[in-house]
């Protein structure tokens, strides 16, 4: 199979509900739902491919932003792109830098929080990222060194990074805007949008390599109407897909992503960018959602959290210092089948790097056997049951 | 097979010289001359089990002062032991914990220049660690508390540990000490020596469980004749083998194993503490050594070195970034099957974990490999040659 494509296996009710389906790409193919593991840079923390593999993960992610800083995206497209260069021979993401530019390039790291510096109210000199109709002005993570981004250039950096499922351009703003700036920063998006698809198609098709998918990206914060607007507006361009972006408040994830996927084409794969939590995961997939990715399973395991069914603990707390229980008796995965609470916990507390190898298996593993069986679920019809049955036992 | 035996399968020339052999413990037998990898805290830094396995080890060596601190002897005991504690189903050694009380009580780290604070130079109130005839009193190395270390005491952390290779307890002198001292300490460590012994199998025939081995330790620095007064001394004893340690001058090293070697017991096994530089391991095989260990193949590897055959590299150098050849050519250990230099230069300059893993995975397999062809040449006859190419391409 070497084009992209996707195909919807069953869909409960209306079509912009809970649905299966399957994306086809050159490197193979993803069942949805689907959660996507985070490679930012071409590696998943602390894991080799082969263990990403054994948790269950279809496809990978990767950042554009950091790969196009370090080591730069030219050396991934001489090792023969993604795949090649991380030893990763499933399918590949990389999202578009867009939102990297704008958080890491404020200083921030939460969506939520991220508006300060770009409001009117900073001073222009505490800013790190400088939004113009053309592209955005950055300074660098690593050195602080300056760099500016367009949409051509996203296009370049992820077309020689070679995934599979790439994203145009954006701004990302946040819930502390102005309508007026969400407004003028939604139609520079599509501006963004269109620039991103004319380029990324020339490339591709220039170069002669596998067919690599484009996704468009919507904004529009917490508004019904600038939401639904971007969705028609994308949703008439001829992306492969689409991925919902930007700042959300948690108590309207469904709602919002609702909003979306009712003025979307029915026929194309949605993903939702940088969500794992399971409630939220539930709500996006009850409004039709095909993937997700985030950091969070591997960046709470370094901390030593990781998922039960039960809910979430911490094994750096005491009382699992002589627990030579199963991490999770509920789970099969390669963590939870060899070691105890015990050894996990002395390894956490001498700083030994296995404790971060052991737990991302484990969380990894969690999220993606949480989401897979939402996919069996809407398959036999018992989605709603599933869902209430799930959460209730989680967020007890 | 239950019980604890050596084999020597063939020795050339003098008993003294180079041997193969096998040595046998209730976890599975060990073909030597071998490399056994370093898990201080039950962990081999930054790998699993299995990828330990797959670098071609045959047992692991952990540290009786590292899990007496943390997470306790007694929890690994609960765990039922260091094997099943650690997920690791092979043979194992634990050392007694007289080097690292001593020189991690010390704040040193270097074996050469351990003495400073140990001789009567230093002030008093500057030292980590006090050593009277009946034990050692030192400063943990994670909280600063006072702990005290016995033979009887360090025999109880490895019984509950449960190695099936352990070692009596010594006082570790260094080249800087006055001969007049080096003496008093090898006559405290012949002493502690007897306490050993008789504390160990006490324990170990009381509790029932598979049969643990006893490894004497040999101090004595560069002095010939303390090193074959103790050897003669400690050989006469019923230890199931010995471990060489101690201060050695890498110039003398071979040397100085050829007294020991010369004095002990033909049929029983000798470790050499804390040894893994090639030119090393040639001279100490050659004198008639059975096994090393070391933390070097792991240490190094967090910081970017690699061995080769062509020498020692470090893949951090920026004429690596565009390298896309296999790490060493003529290894064929995952890392080196799977990833390029460019790739593993990319992990070490982004600060990824995967960088310690991949790079140690290939020291390990390296430094097994190396041993393993040592016990190859012994056989077929060729390990002079063996050694002089070898050596010649290493160290060109």
């Amino acid at each position: 199979m070497n084009k992209f494509s996707f195909t919807i296996d069953k869909s409960l009710g209306n079509p912009t509900f809970a649905r299966t389906g399957i994306i086809h790409t050159p490197h193979g193919d993803i069942k949805t739902p689907a959660f996507i593991v985070v490679g930012t840079k071409a590696t998943v923390k602390a894991l080799t491919p082969e263990q990403v593999k054994d948790t269950g993960a279809q496809a990978i992610l990767a950042n554009a932003y950091h790969l196009y800083l370090q080591p730069g995206h030219k050396i991934v497209e001489k090792a023969g792109g993604l795949s090649e260069f991380a030893n990763w021979d499933g399918p590949t993401f990389t999202d578009s830098g867009g939102f990297q530019v704008l958080s890491l390039g404020s200083g921030y790291k939460k969506v939520i929080s991220m508006d300060s510096d770009l409001s009117t109210n900073a001073p222009k000199s505490s800013r790190h990222a400088f939004v113009d109709d053309d592209g955005v002005n950055f300074k660098s993570v690593i050195d602080g060194s300056m760099h500016r981004f367009t949409p051509e250039l996203s296009m370049e950096i992820q077309h020689s990074i070679g995934a599979d499922i790439c994203f145009a351009f954006d701004e990302l703003t946040s819930l502390a805007e102005t309508y007026e700036y969400q407004v003028e920063a939604l139609n520079r998006t599509h501006r963004w949008a269109e620039r991103s698809l004319n380029h990324f198609r020339k490339l591709n098709k220039e170069s002669g390599r596998p067919y690599q998918a484009l996704f468009g990206v919507l904004q529009g914060a917490n508004h019904e109407d600038l939401r639904r607007q971007t969705a028609k507006f994308l949703g008439a361009m001829s992306f492969d897909g689409y991925g919902i972006g930007g700042a959300i408040e948690k108590s309207k994830l469904g709602e919002i992503v609702g909003w979306v996927t009712e003025e979307l084409p029915v026929d194309k794969p949605r993903h939702l960018l940088g969500i794992s939590e399971p409630d939220d995961m539930f709500n996006a997939v009850a409004k039709g959602i095909d993937t997700f990715d985030c950091v969070s399973p591997t960046r709470v395991a370094r901390n030593g959290a990781v998922y039960t069914l039960d809910g979430r603990i911490n094994l750096r707390k005491a009382c699992y210092k002589e627990d030579f229980s199963q991490l999770d008796p509920d789970c099969d995965c390669y963590t939870c089948q060899n070691y105890s609470r015990a050894y996990l916990h002395h390894l956490l507390k001498a700083g030994e790097r296995l404790a971060a190898t052991l737990l991302s298996i484990h969380n990894e593993a969690f999220i993606i056997r949480l989401v897979d069986s939402m996919r069996t679920s809407i398959e036999d019809g018992s989605f709603e049951d599933y869902r209430q049955k799930w959460l209730s036992r989680y967020y007890h």
